[in-house]
């Protein structure tokens, strides 16, 4: 019996969870709810139905999870406590600093209908987090890194989008490579902002617009370049599109530490991704933990989750006695 | 209330541990259990018993977590069963083809006994586990990588040291640098024994030894050292004191894989150790997982159990509430 899952918003994410159901063997997709018009929606899925947003309640009989694909800023706060009470479901909520309020919204609706809501999964947060974890644990006395990169930062992009004279532009956030290695090497660095990263900008510019004006405006941009060394590139629109439409991201999740009675001996733990696709992968990582909240459900478990509360033969459609084979 | 930990057999491993202990201020070293004299153990911490290893039963109520720090080989096969009798308890078996009937065995003794028993705790097995079981959860179309070293094999170098006319010697396995670059590249390389790592031998000769006969031998060792391109440096005994007492190891896990509707997009992650001293860094996990194995005995689990069955949450002294604020 397969796993029925449901994807709630259909856009990047959306169509990555869609692809990714197809990579897993035991899952399947049941259905895309949309808040556009569902017969204007064509998946990827034969078999599949695309629904309202809004008739979601009616499937709750058959669908085992529902991933939640839209955005952390105004979509999941609403979705995920109100989804959850229907299904159990699965999201990517990554604003950091409003984890606590999330989860507690999420928990008393899960607990309340008795469901699984696992949420902010994903690489960061999400194995980023893992790892951080991993790392502290075993070496407490120690400190972490993470850089992000290289890769397509959207709030970035979008920032330099609302400059005056810019056409279009995309924006890569670069980690130092002499940062990384400083961390390697033992020294316990602590670091600028500016000494972390980079950020280099493809912008293709407006007829008559003033690059000099436009690049000065982007250096200086407050929160978003300001505190960094920034490059920008003007190209043409058919380069911007050749060259700059994949959406690729990765980063570094670094704990260095110590050990030994005079902390004498020190130890590097390095975790790196380098991904093609931000959106797929962040997908991939969804789908795998949809598999654990159905398992945990059917336990009898209920309640909001993260990532560091569940067990990872959670997460793999092979028996226990398969994996301590396979891969311990 | 500290959580009171045991540690049994007292040598590189065993030390390891007591220095971890002294790291996290949730645990307490009681005792250590040895089958040497008693008398003869001098140890590290203050206010903690050194008993014979015979005595262990008495302390049942007295220890929370009991560390077993024997050898793979012959040590933890009879100790394991035996001690889960009495104890919760972590080992660090790693014999990876026995791991199946070395969890039958303590499964059975724990539950009859309804204690916790987590084994094959370590690196790798272990940590490196750990990201096997991630990597092809979230990429289920890909190929795993596992590389060792830079680090120094006991094996390899107890096998060099049984050749005729060596008196002592350390060896180290390598990763080949270009076998890695190849991976990170995407490339799903297929290797062969010798494109994955080199060897290369320290060796203090006997007096009057045949260098090139010992180099001869080393080099065509089967199992050892024949399937690899092995350099063997001929040095004093004061060097191999000076230069290679310490026992640093590590490696790296990686997978790549494929996502997207055709396949069309790569993601590689990469998780990497760079370890000053083995036995202190497993020691570190070990501890970690004792946390883990005092909590889900108190929830009143019991059984055996692996890395792959505890939840990350459970390694770490702090609630999920500051987890999720401070790490996720």
């Amino acid at each position: 019996m397969s796993i029925k899952i449901g994807i709630l918003g259909y856009g990047n994410l959306g169509r990555g969870v869609e692809c990714a159901v197809r990579q897993n063997e035991d899952l399947e997709l049941a259905a895309v709810f949309t808040r556009r018009d569902p017969a204007s929606v064509a998946i990827l899925t034969e078999g599949a139905a695309v629904c309202r947003a809004a008739d979601a309640p009616d499937w709750k009989d058959r669908i085992d999870v529902m991933i939640l694909c839209g955005g952390s800023a105004t979509d999941l706060p609403e979705q995920t406590p109100e989804y959850v009470k229907y299904f159990n479901v699965v999201d990517s909520f990554d604003t950091h600093a409003k984890i606590p309020e999330h989860y507690a919204r999420v928990d008393a609706a899960a607990k309340e209908s008795s469901h699984v809501g696992i949420i902010s999964v994903g690489w960061d947060p999400g194995m980023f987090s893992l790892n951080r974890l991993y790392g502290n644990v075993i070496l407490p006395e120690g400190k972490d890194y993470t850089f992000w990169g290289k890769g397509v930062s959207q709030g970035h992009s979008d920032a330099v989008r609302r400059v005056e004279g810019v056409k279009d532009a995309k924006q890569y956030t670069i980690p130092v490579e002499s940062a990384l290695e400083a961390v390697r090497d033992g020294s316990d660095p602590d670091f600028t902002t500016r000494e972390k990263h980079t950020r280099e900008c493809f912008v293709v510019l407006e007829e008559g617009a003033d690059a000099a004006k436009v690049e000065q405006e982007i250096r200086t941009m407050p929160n978003y370049f300001a505190d960094y060394d920034t490059t920008v590139h003007f190209i043409s629109e058919e380069e911007l599109l050749a060259e700059h439409s994949g959406i690729p991201h990765g980063g570094f999740v670094l704990r260095s530490g110590v050990t030994g009675l005079d902390k004498e001996n020190r130890h590097l733990v390095e975790y790196r991704l380098k991904l093609d696709s931000n959106p797929e992968f962040t997908s991939s990582i969804l789908v795998a933990y949809a598999r654990a909240a159905c398992r945990l459900a059917k336990e009898g478990q209920c309640g909001c989750k993260t990532v560091f509360d569940i067990a990872p033969a959670y997460l793999s459609p092979k028996s226990g006695e398969e994996l301590r084979a396979a891969l311990l």
